[in-house]
């Protein structure tokens, strides 16, 4: 499939590739219809290209992988991307988790957005990080008061990734 | 209707379009009437081209959807046209806050721009993105100082906006 | 009144002021009583202290404000002072807000954290801070959650503070 | 039951209180046997006292409670100390996680020590702090290597504490 890089979103033409364009958004929530294209963030995209069912162009000018994955850590997301992309090979459906304060909102093998809540919000940290107390209080809370659990992933200097559930609780 | 892009700017000769274009700007406070002419922004202007209001031509060859779409997200303002949209749908009248250093100002629905001030002023900024709180408080200040609330819209990677009022106060 | 500082935490014996240090407690809501002691936090002691209703011994050495204020620096929380001890000259009651992820929350002049919920969740951040769009949106969903709405408390180099109240809002 | 405070343990003779002093181990898993004496540490001799079980001594001179909170601060632990009076309160047996790098290791209600392994490890915070996430990793990874959860008990400013729960997970 062809796409096309401007303003740091990735824009599908759906009358090229209809069936297969529509079919990602359809069936495996990938970025937001609108009109006649298929839009995708960056990380959806680069995913995409990652897997090799994407190419991705700019004025006509096919770009490499390296290109790409240099925008995205100028952007600092790469930590967000590897969580993504680590997540979706686990098979879940993944949606920003913009208005609870967290880089994700996941939804269970199987379970699409339409069908139900996500079941947890995703926070995203590097090993080098110092988390105040007080914000990680304050994810917790977004998270309990939605009925969700929080994922913490911590993304380490291997770029491996370990999550930790998190709930608050009265013992 | 009848535009023609040139330059950027999308223009509605009045001659050809007298009526409506007329009452585009001022019914709905589109664009600005210049001698025999009506120039649009991009975003009005594919705003309405997204409506059926209006068919885009260059030198005679009228533009797709896909093309304005393109310069827009080449100019890099996509999330301010998603932002534009949005508030259009809910019935503003939207004219720009440039003046303001922000990306609009906003009339309440059915308040025209001449009836007295508009109520907010808009500023634009995307998930990803650190504010500096010093510019926070530049865009509060700014809207303070006309008597208008600052209404910040997040543009998440879904592409759905969250709208936050802010108002410098005195507790 | 004359308290002891230990373990970050300033204790006054109510054997020795009972009067005083229970009205502390009881009408300004100062502090913690246990058994026959009532414990204040640091900057509540030091707030006191610096309006000069608290004398503040170490092992039998009266300290000077200037120890205070610098173990109150040395923690990092001396702009969470300076909100505190304006919040408090202002007449708020004031209560910590960590289980919400915001400093403080606050109560209206004249309402005791008995009487009712808090009107306010505070969050303190400085002059040159760059505050992560997501943080930002997580600090606004947890007022909303709980129906307060959040007073951001910006510290300046002055060591003045600018208020900005904050709603999530459907315009 | 009386005791003797000597080097910062407190010590009960068996001989004087045998029965009691048997019971509050074997039964309450206080404090650790040795010989002819039970010996205590501050924080669970505090508790004792407290709650009126427990008068503690010094060269025959009977200590006010102020003197052992005092103490107690001066070491730094009174935290470690409120989160200890809360979990007890609440029914849980607890022995020190020390061998863990944590606080406390934690028992449900109604399972002693001999007949299992304990539930949680508990790690004493305060609100303030920043939590390194290679630290938090660690606490988490000791937690899972035992099959225990982590309970992260979080002090805060009004010495109220709250309790989060965390596992680690490959979701």
């Amino acid at each position: 499939m062809r796409a096309e890089l401007s303003d740091e979103i990735v824009t599908i033409k759906i009358q090229e590739d209809s069936q297969r364009a529509i079919s990602l958004n359809q069936k495996s929530s990938f970025g937001k219809l609108e009109d006649d294209v298929l839009e995708l963030s960056l990380v959806e995209a680069f995913y995409l290209m990652e897997h090799g069912r994407l190419k991705i162009y700019q004025k006509d000018k096919k770009l490499e992988e390296n290109v790409i994955r240099e925008i995205i850590k100028e952007k600092g997301v790469y930590g967000k991307y590897l969580v993504y992309r680590d997540l979706k090979n686990r098979g879940y459906i993944i949606k920003t988790g913009f208005k609870y304060g967290s880089e994700f909102r996941l939804y269970k093998r199987g379970k699409s957005p339409g069908e139900g809540h996500s079941d947890f919000l995703v926070k995203v940290v590097y090993e080098n990080y110092d988390i105040s107390v007080l914000n990680f209080s304050s994810y917790v809370r977004v998270a309990h008061g939605v009925n969700k659990s929080l994922l913490l992933a911590v993304v380490d200097d291997d770029e491996d990734i370990t999550y930790y559930e998190i709930e608050w609780t009265r013992p």
